[in-house]
């Protein structure tokens, strides 16, 4: 082989390697530490945002495809049926909610979260708070900006 | 280039290209099938091995690491646990369950799936029946032999 040619063959190889390296590389370690941070401060924004009553910042960490999983109700379907739902906590309790996340798995472009919160919610309208103490599961999908929004959220009490 | 080296360069190509097409490949829809039938196949032994009260055949499709997380309990976490905790149950209940797979994501080496279920539980003590009407997100693992075990599973009632 020529040096020109050797040069050539080298850059085949990159060619025909670098498009799969670019998207494998989204399970390499450093890209879980990243995709933790931002599901954490996912998770910051979730609670800032419901203790401040504030329902389009909630919003705004949702996918469009959300599906929220409730207990004690059927699933509820699409932004439009989340905001609708969660609006109506919202105008009836104000929140004081810490949310403690356990771990984070990455695949691709979802990622899936888990942990426990606790919650007391204060009735606006007077009568004692409630108070519960519950866990989580969450799928987060991977957006075009390289952010990440709720795709699916299911929870339950521990007690 | 000679014939030879032509060949060789080939081959550089191949061997540089194909260890991140395989990792890669498993993002592919036809994965995507395959990995919803195999899933599906879990939850058909899920239901037969609970309906039959073989705590063995059911344990078999828990992953090493798995966590479950029933509602109105702690997270159930470690094998040796989630045998204890349902073995209790159905040492107490003959279960009659069906399950509905909604959706199955596939990203590299997890998956999710997520659903709904009905289980009547008959005390085998005697007594009424409970009527249990609910939905599941559940996490699972690819193993090494390509099978898919179960990892997390979070359920609550949808009434």
């Amino acid at each position: 082989m020529t040096r020109r040619s050797r040069l050539n063959v080298t850059l085949w190889i990159l060619a025909a390697a670098l498009p799969f390296h670019a998207a494998c590389s989204r399970q390499e370690p450093r890209d879980q530490k990243a995709v933790t941070a931002a599901i954490n401060d996912v998770w910051s924004r979730y609670t800032s945002s419901l203790n401040s009553g504030d329902i389009d910042g909630w919003m705004s960490l949702w996918a469009d495809s959300g599906v929220q999983m409730p207990p004690n109700e059927p699933p509820v379907i699409g932004k439009e049926a989340i905001r609708a739902r969660n609006k109506g906590v919202l105008d009836r309790f104000a929140f004081s909610m810490t949310i403690t996340n356990h771990e984070v798995g990455v695949g691709g472009d979802w990622a899936f979260a888990r942990g426990t919160f606790a919650a007391t919610l204060t009735p606006k309208a007077g009568g004692a708070a409630v108070s519960i103490d519950g866990k989580y599961m969450t799928i987060l999908a991977r957006q075009p900006d390289g952010s990440w929004k709720i795709h699916r959220d299911i929870f339950n009490s521990n007690k």
